[in-house]
């Protein structure tokens, strides 16, 4: 029995992840996004229904993905009529990085509606989603994972299963965390390097080469040399996922400083109307006089 | 014509880089060290003289390496009647990671007492000083360092020319400062997904195949699951490090608050009388009881 595929949130990852599921030959059959023409866009391109509202998506659908933005979007999705009103049966995957508390609040509305949740964190980006090359954590039922495996698998290149729900949140916001703080690193190393005077090609190839190399050193210091912040993970993002794991960390009574700056300059990146470059841009901060041409 | 070469500052990088240089057939006439036993036993090994004190060293060496701890031991062995008595024509290949401005001012007293000096930035630890394979970037006057090149080549598997006295310990400084970031972000991430109950060595690889990657990952993480804090680089030299590189920021007015943060771990390790330990124990910090059995 092929499975009908919905899509909810169709920012460039959603979007993606549908196209790429109709390439694989699934049938994507409706999808649904708050701006409405985006949503007839992609299913005009799909081929598909554009969901009026988001029991349309529930009622067309047996598999639902849901790629949103925050906790709160979260919440709004799976509240009330919207994604459960008759929703027996249906199997949600859920996409968005968000608190881990979240998704377990949502599995649960789920499971009083007669539905299946799963969490699937993504530690990829907008290229990975178009090309099935994600890597993708899940977390929930294990049995539930098992029924979705093969269609995880043509999004993905490394797929892993985590755990029981809001598992997979809780690795995702320590990766997420790490990445965070080591780009706010290299931002402060490059920045302070150019204070110097010092040949920043020069120490980019010194870095690689010691203790301070680092997949955000290959991803992102030529991006902040360049100032080229075209967005692939927006500075916003950075600043809530590290908020994610600072609250995480409060509620597990451990000390994370580092990340706690971190999530600072993120914030203060979004202060000064830049929230939506990349988190490259963080050394916006930290390069001399960048700041005086905004 | 042989040169004659000294080496002062017997820790385990100076006394390996002599082992070194003698293996590879260079002559090491004299060593010395503030613990005389320390010189005495390495002169032993060595065959060669444990100088009663600096000048001794100077009066016997054509080329002096020098690999102190830190700023003031630095300054203390370039003061009046220590190694610059009668050094005209002495080189001094200056080892310590030490404040970009301390070469400077060591390298105005080489020049005064017409002697020549370079800085040796070693971006490696103890076994690669025994290996000869150090990463070993180069400051100074750059006909001075051509003449010393072979020398270097067999102390290192990687040398580089960086530029004018005080270049090479920058570049260091921002080496070090964004490894001790990068390490301190990693024990945040490994103490909080302790604290969350995730099974480490999933989170470990996980970290390693996404953005939270870093050649910290590859060296201390293990050791900070394990509580293998066996010293090789110590805590106490990553906070001085991390302290240059902030006074760098000061003076150059670039604001660091994550180094800043870091520091400060490192500098509560030392008051928690740990500064002893190596740079990955600043997970005891983070990881959940570990500061309660001292």
């Amino acid at each position: 029995m092929a499975r009908k595929i919905g899509m909810v949130g169709l920012g460039r990852m959603g979007a993606n992840m549908a196209r790429r599921l109709k390439d694989c030959g699934h049938e994507v059959v409706v999808v649904h996004d708050l701006r409405k023409e985006a949503a007839e866009e992609l299913a005009a391109e799909l081929g598909c229904e554009a969901a009026p509202d988001l029991s349309a998506v529930t009622a067309a659908a047996d598999v639902v993905f849901t790629v949103v933005t925050d906790d709160e979007a979260m919440r709004a999705i799976f509240a009330g009529d919207a994604l459960l009103k008759e929703a027996a049966g249906t199997t949600f995957v859920n996409c968005a990085t968000i608190s881990p508390a979240v998704h377990q609040e949502v599995a649960e509305l789920c499971d009083a509606a007669g539905a299946k949740a799963l969490e699937a964190c993504m530690a990829s980006s907008i290229p990975q989603a178009r090309d099935g090359t994600l890597y993708l954590m899940i977390g929930g039922d294990q049995a539930t994972y098992l029924e979705l495996e093969e269609l995880f698998r043509d999004l993905s290149k490394s797929l892993r299963y985590i755990g029981e729900t809001g598992r997979a949140a809780q690795v995702k916001a320590l990766v997420n965390m790490v990445m965070n703080i080591n780009t706010a690193a290299l931002a402060e190393g490059l920045g302070l390097g150019k204070a110097l005077g010092l040949d920043l090609e020069m120490l980019c190839e010194v870095f690689s080469q010691t203790g301070a190399n680092s997949r955000v050193l290959e991803t992102d210091a030529a991006d902040m040399l360049a100032r080229d912040h075209d967005c692939f993970f927006s500075a916003e993002h950075a600043a809530k996922d590290s908020g994610i794991a600072n609250m995480l960390a409060v509620d597990a009574g451990v000390d994370v400083p580092l990340s706690k700056a971190t999530e600072a300059q993120y914030r203060r990146l979004m202060d000064l109307g830049r929230g939506q470059l990349d988190k490259s841009a963080v050394a916006e901060l930290t390069f001399p006089g960048r700041l005086d041409d905004a």
